[in-house]
Order: C-alpha cells, then sequence, then structure tokens
C-alpha cells in the first residue's frame, strides 16, 4: 500500500493541541513528584488487540514534542496489520517524558488505529469485487485529517475533505435549485474546471436525469440492493455508482456485489472502537 | 441532573476548529451554487436512535458562527433521555447557513451524545449501588473537555481531567520512586494542599502500605471482583476505592457489587459509538 | 453573476491579522491625540479610477472589528463594475475608529478589487468564446482565498485552490513516475473518486497517451496558438484543453480562438495593479 | 547595502501560514501519488526576468518547514542585482519536500523581489539627488513586514510601519483639531519623546504653520514641482520635507530635483508586478 | 487627561488569555456546583487602597467574555484618583458569570491601577518641574501594551514600546560601531525618517560628541545629578535630555530639579505593587 | 528543592509573545544599524541585589528564540540563592541576537526571581514550623504558571491553578447555597472523586460546620492570632487550615506560631517587586 505524506503542520498542530489538553499549566505532578529528572528507561508500545496500525507519526511527534531526547524506534509502519502482543514502537530515553507524553500517544495511535482496523474490515469483506470504500465528512470534529489518513492506511479511499473540494448536492440542494436538471446545471455553471460533481438519489428514476446532467459521481442514498443492481445496469459504466447507508461489515459485501464503484460508510470515522494499544516498560 | 457550565472559550475554539476544517478556504461550494443567497428554510434536528443528548452548546455554537441571523430552538437539553424521533432543535433561518453548518453541528452532538449513551448504560447498570462511574484520560485528542461534560450529561462523574490536576501513582512510578511508601512519600511532599493523591495497587497485599501511605484514593488494577470485595472489607471505609478494567456493560454490574466507590471507564470516552442523529427540512 | 458566500472565518481571520499589522500595540497615536473619543463623521469610499470591485466584507469586517458603531452602506457590492468617482461604501460612526481602520479596508478593497479588475480585463478579451480565465496558485501568500473569490468577481473561474483539492501533474512528476500514461496511473489509483486529475504537456505528441490515460484536464503549457488549434481538434472534446503561459489582455484573445476550454493567467493574482480607492470625509 | 535582520517570526509566521493555505488538509496529493517516497532531486530556482531579490529568509523557510532534510545554498542575497537566468538557490533533497514547498517559495520570491524591484527602479531614477525614496502603509494585507523589508532591498527605506509607531497628521486630523497649529500642539503634548510628527499639507500657506509648529517632517501632498520648489526654498533645511501623490517612475526624477528630502511611493507595495522566478530540476 | 483608546485586540487578547488560565477545561467549577444558573447578583468593586486607576477595559472585557448578560457600570474611569472605599464598577447579573470573571477582573485592575498609581507618585513629585516621567522596556512580558497605557492613566508619558520603533544606542552598540559618532552615523543612514534617536552616555565628555552627531535624545545613564545640572547647561536646549538610574519618589525631585526633559523609570512597570480592589455581592 | 519540570509549551509560549512584543515588525533596528551581522560576543547575566533565582528556562528560551547559534551555560539554577555580583548565565554567540533577546530574558529573570526571592523571605520567616506558604490565584495576567513555578523556586507550595483543579468555596458561594453544610453537600456531590474542598470562614462558630461537612481544607479568612489558635485547638488536626489576610514578611510569623498547616499570601505573586538581574559584554 502507498501512503501520502501527512503535511508536517496536520500532525504537529493536533498533537500540540492534546498535550496542551494533557499537561495544562502543571505539567505531569506525579511523574515529576516521583520520579527523578535524571531517570532514563526503555519501554515498548504494543498491540494488545489485533488491527491495523495508523498514527505513527503523531506517537512521534508526542514524544518529541515532550522531549526530543527520546529515542524511538517504529516497528509497525502506518497500514501494517498486527497482532496482539506485536510490538509497535521501541523508546529509550528520559523517564519523566515517556510518562508524560504516554497517554497522548496511546491515544491518538488508539483512536486512529481504530479507524484503520474498522475500515480494513469493510475493505476485506469486499474483496475481489471493484468496490472501494471511502470515508465520509462524519468525522470526529478536529481530526479529519488524520482520520482520512487513517482510511488510508485501513486500505479505504477519501471521499471529500470538506465542503470546499467538491459538490455533492443532496436532496435540499435539488429543492431549492427546482430539480436534478437545474442543480446540476447550477452547479457546473459555477464552479471550476478542477472540481467534480456528486449528485444524491434515492430513486431509479432520477437516475437518468443525474448522468444527463452530467454528474461524475451519483451516489444512491439507502437504496435496496436490488436498485442498485438496477441502477448499476441502467447507468451502463457512464458515471461512477456510489452506495451509501445500513453500511455494515454484515451488508457491504451485498452491496459490493451490485456492482456499484464506491461504497462510503460514515462509521468507519465516527464509531470506529479504538484499538487497544498500551506502553510497558522494560 | 445538575450540569456545570462549559467555559465559553470551550465551545467555541473547538467548534470554530472544526468549522475551518469542513468549509476550508473555498467555503460550501455546492449551496453556494444551488442555493439562493435569500433563501430561508425550517428545519429540525431529531435523533435517528435512543440515547442520551449531550454537546447542545456545541450546536448552537456552529450554526451561530455561521451565520448569526439563524434561530435555533432547544427541544432537548443536555442529559435528557430521547426516543427514536424525537425532536432535539428547530432551526431557521438563510438556508445556505444551515446547510453549511449542518455536518459540523451533527458531528459533535452525534458524538458527544455517544459518551452520554455509553455512560448513561453504564451508569444504569449500577443503579442502586454506591458506585460512581468516571471517565478517565482515554480521550479523544482535542475533544477531551467535552467529552469529560459528555460524560456528566450521561450520569457519570469525572476523574482527573489531565496529568496537571491529581496525582496518579502508577507502577511505573512506584518502581522509580521505591515503592509505594516511598512514591506516596514523595508526592505528599511536593504537592499543594488541594491535590489528591491516588495510587494503583494490582495485588492485596499492597493494599495497606497504600492506606498507611495516605492517598487519597486507590486504583484496584485489573482485580478479580473477588479480590475487590476483600479490598472493601479490607479497606473499612479509610480510603476511597477505585476499580478499572475489564469494565462493560455487561461486567459493571458484578463490579459495583463488590462495593467500591469510583469505577473507572476508558471505553465510554474512547469507543463509544456515535448516536445517530440528523437534519431534515421541514 | 451569482458569486459565492465567503466564509466567515476567512474574512475575520485576514482583517484581524492586518489590523494587528497596522494599530500594533500602540493603536493609532494620531487620532488618539487629535481627534476627541467622541467626534463622529460621514465619510464616503470611492473609486478614483475605474474598475471592477472585491472585498466588500473584508472592508466591513475593518470598520466593525475597529468600531462596531461605524455604520456602513454598500454602495457598489462585489463584481460591481464601477467608474472613477463612484461612490463604493458610506460611512458614519466615530470620527477615530473610521480614521483608524481606514487604511486595512482600503489596502484590501484596493488589493481585491485590483485582481477582479485584472480578471475582467481578460474575461471582456474573451468575450463570445467558449474560453473560461481561471486563476492559479501564483497568488499573494495568505491571501489566497480572498484572491480566488476577486477572480469570481471579475467574471473569471477558479482552478484548483492549494495541491490539496485535485491533482496536477507537471514535468517533473511525470518524470519521476516514468512517463505520462504510468503517471496518470499511479495518480488514479492513489486518489479518491472525487478528485479531478490534470496533467501538463509542452508537446502535441504527448496528447493522446494523456487523454488515453484519462486525464480529466490537460494543460497545454506555452504552447504556440497552432498547436493549440491542433490540439483541439485533435481531442475532438473527448477532454477539457487548458492553455497557460504568456497570457495577456493583448494575447488571451487569439488564444481563446483556438477552442481551448480554460485559459489559466498568473498575472491576474500575483501582478495585477491595485485598484486606486480613497475616503473622504463629508 | 547593509540589510536589517528580520525578526524570525515574522518569516516564520508567514510562511507557516501560506504553506497550510497551499497544503491544506490533504497535502500535496500530486506528489505523494506520482513521486517514492524515497526519491531525491537537484533542482535550481533562477530569475526569468532581471530584478532585484528580496525573501531569501522566506524561500529557505518554506523547504525547511516542508521538508528539514532539503539542502539550500543561496546563490543571490537578498539586495542582489540579478539578469535573466542568474541563478538564485540551488536546492537538493527529497523530491517530494521539493514539490511540495516549490509554489509557496516562488510566491514570496516573487512578490518581494518584484517589490524590491520596484523600488530600485524608483531609486535608480533618482540617483545623485539627496531624495530617498520610501514605502508607505499602502502595503498587502498581512505582508507589510516582509514588504518593508523588501524596499530596503531595493535601496529604498522605511516609512512609518504602522499607526502605532509615528504620528501623521492629515486633513481629516486637521480639520477636528481645529487647524495645522492645534493639532500640531496636541499631538505634541500626547505623544512620547521618542515618537516623530508628520502633518501633511497641500498648500504652500499652510507651510510656516507647519513649521512653527514643531513638525519634525512635513508631508507636501500632491503638490506641483513648482510648490515643491518653494516649499523647498521657503523651508531652508529647518524639516524634513516629503512628497507623495503621483509618484511614477517617470515623474520621480522631477520630484526629486526640487530638493525634497523624502519621496514616498504606494506604488511599489501595493502594484508592483511579480518578479518572474522559477525552479527547475537538474 | 487625554487618553488614547487601547486597540480592541490588545485588552481582547490578554483578556482571552487570562481566563482561559484560571477557568482551564473543567471551568468554575465551585460556582457551577453551588449556585444556581438562574442566580442573580449585583455587585460593586471598590478600592481598598487609595490610588490611581487603570484598565477599565480590562474588567468590562472579563465579565463580557464570560457572561454578555452582565451589566456593568463604570464608576470611576482610567485615570482617576481614589480614595479606600471608592466604588469603581457596579455590576448586575448572572451570579455564576460573575463570580467565574472575578478574579481575572481584579487581577487586571489591581496590577494596571498599581502601575498607575506607582507612575502617579513620581508624577507628582515633579510637579511643577518641566521633566516628564516615563516608562521604559522593563516590563512584565506580555503585558507591555496595558502597561504603557497605565503609565499614561497615572499622568506619564511612554518612552518607546518596543526595539522596533526608536532607536536608542547603548554601551554595547558604540563598542561594536567604533565610538558614539560612528555609532550615531550608522544608525542615520540605515533608519528611516520618521525614526528618532537616542544615544546612552554615562560621561559629561560624550555629551558633544553625541549632540553633533544629531542623536534627537541623549540619555544621562546613572550620573550624579551634578552631572546632569552640567549636562543641562551644556546642551542649551540642544537636544532633550533623559535621565534614568536610581529613579525612587524619594530621588526623582532633585533629579527632575536638574532641568533634565525626561525621567525613566523601569520601577514603575517591574516592581509597582498591585492596587488592592475587592469585589463584594450587595 | 526538588523541582518539577515546566511543560515546554508553557514556557515556548510565553516567551515566543514577550518576544513578539519586543521585536515588533521591524525588529532590533538598533543592533541592525550599528552591529555587524558577524559580530560576536560574550557576556554574562548577573544579580545586582541578593535573591532568588526562577526562570531560568524563559532566559535559555529568549535567546534561543532569538539565535540558535547562541551558547548558555547556567551558572545559577533555579532556587538558587544569590548574592549581589554572583553570576547567573555566560552567554557567548552573535552579538545582535544577545542584544536583541537581552531585555525579554531579563524581564521574565528579574520577575520571576522577584517572586522566588519574595516568597523565600515569608518560608524563611516560618522556618522551623510547619506552615506552608502557599501561593493564590492573584497573579499576574499571562503569567500564572510560570509564577506558580517561582514560588515554588521560593520554597513554597501552590494553591490550587484556576478555577478548575479545585473547589473553593466562599462567602457568596455559601449564601447562594443556603449556608455552609447546604454548601459543602452541594460541592461534594457535584466534583469527582479527585477533586478536594475548601471552604472559607471567617468567624470561629462556623468551624464545627464546616469539618462536620467534610471540607478537606478550611480557610481562616483574616481572623486574628487568636482565633487563629482556637481554630487550631478546636479542629484537633481532623482537617487542614489555611490562614489567609494581612501576610507580610512582618505578620508571617506569628500566624504560622498559631499551628496553621498552611498560609496563603497574595503578595508574593502580585506585589513582588522585580529581583534586579543585569547583562554584562565581556
Amino acid at each position: 500500500m502507498k501512503l501520502p505524506r501527512l503535511a508536517p503542520h496536520v500532525v504537529d498542530d493536533a498533537v500540540a493541541r492534546a498535550l496542551r489538553e494533557d499537561l495544562g499549566d502543571a505539567g505531569d505532578i506525579t511523574s515529576n513528584a516521583t520520579i527523578p529528572a535524571s531517570a532514563t528507561s526503555r519501554a515498548v508500545i504494543a498491540a494488545r488487540k489485533p488491527g491495523v496500525i495508523a498514527g505513527v507519526d503523531t506517537v512521534c511527534a508526542a514524544f518529541r514534542q515532550v522531549d526530543p531526547a527520546i529515542q524511538i524506534a517504529v516497528e509497525a509502519g502506518d497500514g501494517a496489520r498486527v497482532e496482539k502482543g506485536d510490538p509497535l514502537f521501541s523508546l529509550e530515553g528520559p523517564s519523566r517524558g515517556i510518562l508524560s507524553a504516554e497517554r497522548v500517544a496511546l491515544n491518538f495511535l488508539g483512536h486512529l488505529s481504530g479507524v484503520a482496523t474498522a475500515t480494513a474490515a469493510l475493505v476485506d469483506a469486499v474483496a475481489e469485487t471493484k468496490a472501494q470504500i471511502v470515508c465520509t465528512r462524519k468525522t470526529t470534529p478536529g481530526l479529519r485529517a488524520l482520520e482520512k489518513y487513517a482510511a488510508l492506511c485501513g486500505g479505504g479511499r477519501n471521499h471529500r475533505f470538506g465542503l470546499y473540494d467538491a459538490v455533492m448536492i443532496k436532496d435540499n440542494h435539488i429543492a431549492a435549485a427546482g430539480g436534478i436538471t437545474s442543480a446540476l446545471a447550477a452547479a457546473k455553471s459555477a464552479i471550476g474546471h478542477m472540481v467534480k460533481v456528486e449528485i444524491e438519489i434515492d430513486r431509479l428514476d432520477q437516475l437518468e436525469a443525474a448522468i444527463a446532467g452530467g454528474a461524475d459521481v451519483i451516489l444512491l442514498d439507502n437504496m435496496s440492493t436490488e436498485d442498485m443492481k438496477q441502477a448499476v445496469d441502467i447507468n451502463q459504466a457512464r458515471t461512477v455508482l456510489e452506495a451509501s447507508g445500513n453500511v455494515t461489515v454484515k451488508t457491504v459485501r451485498a452491496i459490493a456485489e451490485t456492482g456499484v464503484d464506491v461504497i462510503s460508510s460514515g462509521w468507519i470515522t465516527h464509531s470506529a472502537p479504538s484499538l487497544d494499544v498500551g506502553l510497558d516498560f522494560k
């Protein structure tokens, strides 16, 4: 799997914010009181459940921001599939710093690996079909860029990042614009030539108007798999078809087998359980 | 239930960050293209699953920051237990603004209500026992203050907010300080008179040293319910006992019935599924 | 012309930064020393040269942030074509506040109207052709979103906003990827289904590979108008053709008449002279 | 030419803002997709037109912030006069990083060198006179400190940086204060002993009052060169005389030859065309 | 006394920072627990010691930022001389909000009024002389603009605000530049025409070189009053003379009587005791 | 004395803010004009009065942020008791950088060492008693974390850091809650198990209710030493007793000898005079 490089500011800003949240003004009063400033330790971060890793850069940034003297060796990179007990990072350096950054590092790692693991579960379930699993804008506030990246680590793809980078015409837009045809026309006359346009339909009889209107992508919202299959047949590959609604590990295979191109899931970002990871001193 | 007032900056900063994340530089290009600037709408946010509400202030801030002309009526306050279909907010105002803020508002509301709902599930499970359910530092990076508040909305209490506001002595601190007695002594000699001290033990034979050392709270980490019961008997209410480890809706009742004072759960903040909420135009 | 709504944070942040830059720590020491706090004035902002207006929101924000008591009436909205002497804004309120915000307001208005005016000059020059004029990433650092908006005010369209919202494969990417075909394949296998792909070519013999590779847009870089015409003929409307390089008010018509779909210009953002605007007390 | 050292935060903040603007949340999706993470390149930034260089620190900061592994050699320092084709920087390092930072670096370099080049044109035109060319507060919002520095690189000087560091009494201040004499008196009684006072006049008969009132500098606003000459004669070097209004490369020599001390130009900051610079891989 | 208007961002930013510092993530847990959300109160802020008031805007901003529903009446404006017991502000509104903002408001008011009171003590001591009392850059980090303003409230004036707005040549600069004459020449050739130049001397025999070099102000550093008198005599009002060093309420009169123009004191900003102020519910 | 480690962001943010305040947009115009960029110097920061040092990290950060090439050797660590003339830091590096950072570094060092010195004066005065000296929330806005740390350097302890980390029930809370008993009950039912509760009383007859209500700490506000002694007798060590009000170097011994556990002083943070420190080139 080929992963993009996260922009440094995305990682650094999120980690700095989390460290301020955890250290506050008084800092790590427990470690300061009980551990000598000169003490050093070796520690390992390991998986306590199987899963897919995401967030390596955030872990490194957390320790580095707290104390640049901490040495970090990455044992399992982003996208790695790991088993319970697998080592993920080896650390060595000032004990206080390791303990002060521990919780922030683990919170990022567990959360993002949770997203990657949930994504991978859907991706695995649609193996051998052509369907791509994509994440949505139903992300945790403040963490969208990192969660989008975590979905890639799990083998998924990204839908648009925000309201700003692609057009998605939903029912209320259609109603306000006076129908599918006029909504698509309005969108295409307003946007630049580098922006894609998707439109959401929930009935098969809307499909031809959407294709004719020049939609790059058509979202089949909460349709039955029967209807999705029909949509695929009608479409004849003229445009990209995306399915959404009631996408779970149990349902996703049947959706993929309808022949849709893309399946979008909010669950992988807004409800993925954290992957259990822990740090132990050696 | 009596809820605290969130400091304005906690809400405003988190919402502003999320709106920047969703609107980016180009803004809501779909609504701008398809909806006239002068169009107004009425809309309702409703629960699509039963749950406990948290995050009302974030919803109001999201719409207000996008367009102060949007009028918001709160139909279900923080802490309210709602059923599928219950209205939560009524909105009226510029259509573009409502649609531009919708996703950010729902992301906060779903996430925080998810935390409240998960907390309430544990709280309900220990009803009639004296055990308090508390959340931990295993929170989503950047959202700790809001998640801590959501746990209160679900009927829980808060453990410490960060490394800065209370002492929690764990195994590595004990090892570095040379034992339970010296770790507690070191902590108490360093901190101020307004700071509580908790120490974590994982064996019953550590209990007397922890009590003798003057711990305000003792964490029984991953102990069996048998051992917890013994700890309660030994303690004779001399100090506060907290249980943690493997706390689920299924296990929590048995833990509470051991007589511990506090049960802490990371799950309610790091892995609670989002509560399904949606916005519909009227 | 239908203009989008600028996200409030884009305007507010840019104006706040500019006001801090101009007021510093000591504030407007001249007005504070020479004008009574209670003095009020009426003033008009007018065009001193003909042009196209952009930046109305920034002007309003500048006065409002300095003193919310200043009343502002907008006489010429974004996109308005104005003549020398035309009134643009009428102001009434505390004299100190009007004078303290004046320069920041005029700097935004002049700069953004300059971009709009330059854009309009190109747009006018290609009237009746199908070519769209678009702005590029060659923008003034820190002002991209506002300049992109100003280009819309001048009748242009926007190319991508940044590196993040569309793929643009240039010569170095092609070289690194091993050719046009493999570069396009690499891009399409990595990105999401909502992202468009453009590729830059500088020779006609690259055109078929670019089309075959599935490029949504092909940039004809610094080609002669002869070659552009041939490209249009070869393309047969299979993909979108964009021309760039040496685009001036003098050359743009000939470029448009080749039949290309889009003409991109860095000059309208990086080198447009400021529109002369001034404020006078009444 | 002796140039000041820019405060680190001035450079770092402006560059960080510009990089966030260009990289957004998703980063450089083109380079990430088409260029291996391990690829390295050598590149040169060169002038594509003759001009005067400014902004070397911003270029270095852009590459360093994106990837500290990029090595940069500066071939032409701030203030250097370069010809078309002259190399300005040599770069070596990760290809992705070089391409991701390229546009931001060039936008700063082109913009600031444009200011320096425009300034130098005026400075050259007044060679051998005693007149200094100074820039004003008519700067691009958010870039004032950098543009003020660029003016120095072009051989100019700086007028005040903002409303905060010097007094400039204009017509509206004079009117509010009740005349030149009382305006100057009000200013001098309010400000500290380290602040200079300038007053703007547009008629010769105001000159004596301005001198008598103790103005450190008198601005001759939009006067004819005839009147300026008279002002110089009347002044007898008692105070500093500054000319402004209609200052262009064509008019500036005649203005300088009137004997004024200072000539201020808004054009060099608000309307200087960008200097054409480009980056090529070797 | 005529006071300048503080730039809104100076007040708002400092107050926002202080409120975050005091409220943290959990907010005012005491008021939230013990006071009903609906409770309202009336309160008065009064002086508990005589002094001079400064910081009215910060007090208003603190209450407004915490809860805009709090009504504030200002009873004693900036610069007012008050006695023990004098009411300064009357407040009415939500009890929780008043108590949550109380300490931040009083910390600003006490600190800034302390600066004003200390300044006034020096100003009073030099009454009827021509000497101005000015504050220096020896200010509390992060509060310079507010302390500079407080010095004005106490009847003082401001020396330069920072390293950026005026030249002050000290011994190390003189040494590096090769003497007084060359240091002044270097400064005057580098800076703009709106910047004043001060040079520090500590021996009378340096005075003529400093005057001849064109210094706008000469600082007599730690000189005896005898030497200061001589300096005044030698100067013959050719330039402004400033005294510094060992300036106390006891010594300042004698220094002023030497005839110097300006006396600068670090003590009024770095060591002024806080004015005792308190808030009582009615 | 064992001192905690300040969280890096506490130091870095405060120093960055102070440097921006001092350098502004134009930077150190004096050093830039008079000192060659290549000049290097050696310098020493020394105490000019006896005192206790605090703020070493802020000094190092100031020089490092201005120019990382400056080498710093710490001669006297935080908490060190120094005499007039004692060297505190040795510096070597670029002369411009040393001079540009000098004032900010000294402002922090003088201010924080002033707090440490004042604290130490109280601590010394109560030597051999059991009373701890603690600082309050009466701190300088924006510097609380640093001043709390400085109090530790002086041998004191910290009271709560803000409204968020401990409960302090004062007269207005008691009144709103309906009495001491109900106020304590309300607090204890609302807060988490890791938060301590203090209540303020000003009459001896309130003491039993406060103890019975379960207060962790009782503040004896402005009581006579006679009453304090009685309170100590009545308390019989059941809870922690804190004295406040009229705490000076002269009164503090008598207060301590009443047997109270803690004595809190606002004076050590809000009114401590700056310790005189200076930098000299060698």
